[in-house]
């Protein structure tokens, strides 16, 4: 794994545990990469990896390493993902995929060529496999949202609504690539289209910076992304999604909003009700109507698993969705360990 | 760790993971100990245990072993519990304490022998950490909500409504003590004591079994625990706390549900929204009070760290709260682990 | 009409509204009694009434006036009904129906040897007619939520949270008879019954002053009813209710809350979302089920209605529960007008 | 009044109450007119008009006529309100004002002649006396958000849902003007233009029909509106404003939702929880930051009313918002009666 940060430590957890939740192999975190050695050694212990290192070059050419995750920021996702490939290494990165068009096109390329020597890619979308969305997408794959129609998306988040909160790079175009467009539109418009299995025919948006300053360590620094951006997509299937995503939408942690509204039903979704679905039906009778508040994560009760004696190996649970939840990249053949049925059990009474 | 079912799986996950997250030393997952030698091997191999064994007391003889996590059933935990102090090993056990007044009592003798000789000993009440309660308890401590007077504790689960549900031992009082008194009330008193930092001083109350006989291997079995309680409690403070719990409340997965009314403000909080703390402040303008969804989990953006650069190592995520939260038995001088600064980001952008 | 405070108010909008909202003969609003004449002068310019008095008997002794309807104290209702049956009026009174036992019984006698006569009478549980309540009565009979066994019902108001607040009569058992109990347990405990089409088999329960005097004009005065009360009734079908009333629970101003908990269905309420009920219905697959909050006044746009030319007669539409919705008293052959179908819709687009 | 379908109603039902809430006279309820002289004569017993006629031009020339309420269809709004005014009565028309830019700007132009003379006029955006709403705009004006920047509005029915539904008048440009577009967008607008008093400098967008034919009486009918629209407005003081308005948001009944983001605070409004403002308040410690949940409705019980002896005529309630609500048209001065100190008490107990 080459960086250690926010998703350095989110993507360790999930290779810690993931065996444990899930029939897959049980996997070994060999080494980890980062430029500081001691912040990378504290992180090493802390997050379970057995070595560190300082050269991701010198990592990628080790035999014992098949997984490369990609962690580092945007701008180097490009160099270190196509060399990863080369060198036959599986390629795990986050999003978004990179900061210009051009070196997408370069990586798409890399990625296309290794698939055909059996080399894996993927963005980490890591929302596709929260349960509620799995849950959404099995619905609206059954019909029982019908002909999809009128669709929302929105990614809201406030951590930038003080406008004298500092500079930052992820607030300058060379760094970055894009401000709220490429950090969280990419995520609200992956799930737009991965729920519906749908694809964008037309797109007309715009995006605007609130704050166009802000404090550098030398006075005022030009801010060159997007504190906000705004769109309609055209689907291929006839339906109409709006997206909308700020970063300075004040009271909003980390809200993405889901609407997908069909001629016989609805669903509903929000990231700051993680664990929940709003469904609605309308093929019942119209008095009895209503968005359903479905608790996704917790369809049975764990003692019912104990009602007669049975394999403990059978006990599949899934706590808390994980990082562990990727899309496939450039075009995917999905190639995800299949979930369990999921009889997790939140938090609950021994 | 002796048992490997449900709270098996759940300690296991918070032995494996507490040192990613908190300032503690990584523990060392020696043995897991089961009856069952395929079962607890397979279980082991899938939760991170080092060894296996099928005798308890063999391993509460090891030296290497220096805490005994108990996740048995609770007719087994006097015994256990006080063979483990008796050797030297902290205990850890899961709620309720004991089947039985006696039991309790013998278990409470040992602990405070062994708390003279520097070893510990402690419930599972994993409730008191959830990183909503641990901030209502300060609000509360803090006089937010002033003097407390009317409290609802209520804690509702639905694993029962079906009346064919078959019989099983936790429906035995011989095995497991009480029904919902024991399993879920507790948690609720508890919680209510805790928060509060009160005592019963006087108590009322009734239970009562829907479903009397079950189905067994060969026919119907007496359910000889309660399946729902009611009760109110006097506090030492002059605040009455009613409790009502429930194993039929059809729709109700785990709803620990607290209502705290003081004379400056309220609180409110559902375990179904784990991450939300209801708070309502009776000091500002009547015109703008109103009970406010606190997002406990998610105050601030993980971006917020990298405005300048900063060590690593202060970075202490808790994306969700696990089994490491606990009370002290049989009664407290808390030695708690200091939760870092709640930083916390449940799942967001890279 | 007698009486002419908060419930003089609300019944007067009744009487004045009904006839344009359901098929019932517009009712003349003849006479306003109360004891201060200007008061009451200025009452009945303001909510409709044609004249005023200050005496009650007069006004009963009229031939034209058909119905009265008592808004005055409980201490008064005995006297007033009694004298009001016997001249063969109509009579409606607000809850609770007396102070005493005593003089409930005397009114029981008056009201069956007056329905004999063919006259009336009535109690105004005004939440019985509330548009989700209806609806909650409807699928409770109909079996959507199977054999009732877990009930609470809550009715939390926090008007008496400052402990500095006034001596008032409402507050003194010759008064007011009782305090939270008679006042909000009364409309709980009817909406249980009401709902269930059930009865109370055994009671268990218990009452509390938090604030045991207040000022008064010449200093503290002793309260002598109860601030908040809760019981668990056993019910005839089997079923188990709790009731929990309270005048201290800070932050909710009108709380009425219903949960009513089958083997096939829950349904749950708030007064403080008048127009929203909360159904499950458990017969669905376990993977969609999930309490649906269902609109129940806005189950039609409008514009449906315009789709091809049909008679404005029959638009009836009813904007917001009023209080024309009440109880038979003391034992009930309902005589309530009809309600239409249900086609309102609260406030919209023109 | 001319009209008397679904707005027609509405407004009588505001005629008939105003006077019983607010400190107004009381007004007289003359003449109803429509078309059909059955329906209008039924219509007018019901909603309580004096008399009834079929000729509106008749009844505008009436010396006793000194308010003119159009309620009647966009098409028809021009001529009837530049006659009225003409004839020198004020005017309330529903909106939208006009089905095409000439006619509004005739209208406008007669409107500003009009009020030389002291003759007022007025388009009913009934939803800017929505108490919630009210008290938005009293935060937003105070400073309590500070300086807004994020802003959307939604305005989501699902009336069209049903692809199958038949041709109206509503869905053809010569008679409606526009669909969701004039009919719901136009309150969406209105709204945040209202209460952040401040203007757009610049739009984009687009509107979009999901189903092209309905069928008419004689086969299928082209369908020329909007079914649904969406556009970003800059406004005056550097805030962009989202609107999104849909007829197929399947189990949206009559959601106008606000969400207006500013650097102090945050304010959240749906339509379908009436009587409920969220507003964060940024300027608290982040610990404590929550959206909360105000019962505007219900700031206050009534029995505080009656702590001590007081006049009975201050006791202005407001059961809930009527079309009694306005603006001004073309630009205001507004002319609303003072709305009283908001005691109302939704519904409760007696």
């Amino acid at each position: 794994m080459i960086g250690y940060a926010f998703m350095g430590k989110a993507h360790s957890n999930a290779w810690r545990n993931v065996a444990s939740y899930f029939d897959v192999p049980a996997f070994e975190q060999i080494v980890l990469v980062g430029r500081d050695a001691a912040g990378v050694a504290n992180a090493a212990a802390k997050y379970g990896w057995a070595e560190t290192a300082t050269d991701w070059r010198e990592v990628i050419s080790r035999d014992d390493i098949h997984i490369v995750d990609i962690c580092a920021p945007g701008w180097m996702h490009a160099e270190i993902a196509i060399a990863a490939l080369e060198a036959g290494k599986h390629v795990l990165l986050e999003k978004p995929l990179a900061n210009t068009l051009a070196e997408a096109e370069a990586m798409t390329a890399a990625s296309v060529e290794a698939r055909a020597a059996g080399v894996q890619s993927m963005v980490g979308f890591n929302y596709r496999r929260v349960p509620a969305l799995v849950l959404a997408k099995e619905l609206i794959a059954e019909g029982r949202v019908g002909n999809v129609r009128h669709v929302r998306a929105a990614y809201l988040q406030d951590w930038l609504a003080d406008d004298q909160a500092p500079m930052t790079w992820r607030l300058r175009k060379e760094t970055a690539g894009s401000g709220a467009l490429g950090d969280i539109a990419s995520h609200a418009i992956d799930q737009v289209l991965f729920l519906l299995g749908d694809q964008v025919t037309e797109v007309s948006g715009r995006t605007h910076t609130f704050t166009s300053h802000r404090p550098g360590p030398a006075g005022p620094e030009e801010v060159t992304v997007d504190d906000a951006a705004w769109a309609t997509l055209s689907l291929a299937s006839g339906a109409i999604a709006s997206v909308e995503v700020s970063r300075v939408a004040t009271g909003r942690k980390n809200s993405l909003n889901l609407e997908i509204y069909g001629d016989k039903g609805s669903i509903v979704f929000d990231l700051e009700n993680l664990n929940e679905l709003g469904f609605l039906d309308a093929t019942v009778p119209v008095r009895e109507q209503g968005f359903r508040r479905i608790l996704v994560n917790e369809p049975e009760h764990p003692y019912l698993e104990a009602w007669w004696p049975r394999a403990t190996s059978s006990a599949g649970n899934i706590p808390s969705p994980t990082k562990s939840a990727t899309s496939c990249w450039p075009s995917p053949p999905a190639r995800h360990h299949r979930r369990r049925s999921p009889t997790a059990w939140r938090s609950s009474a021994s």
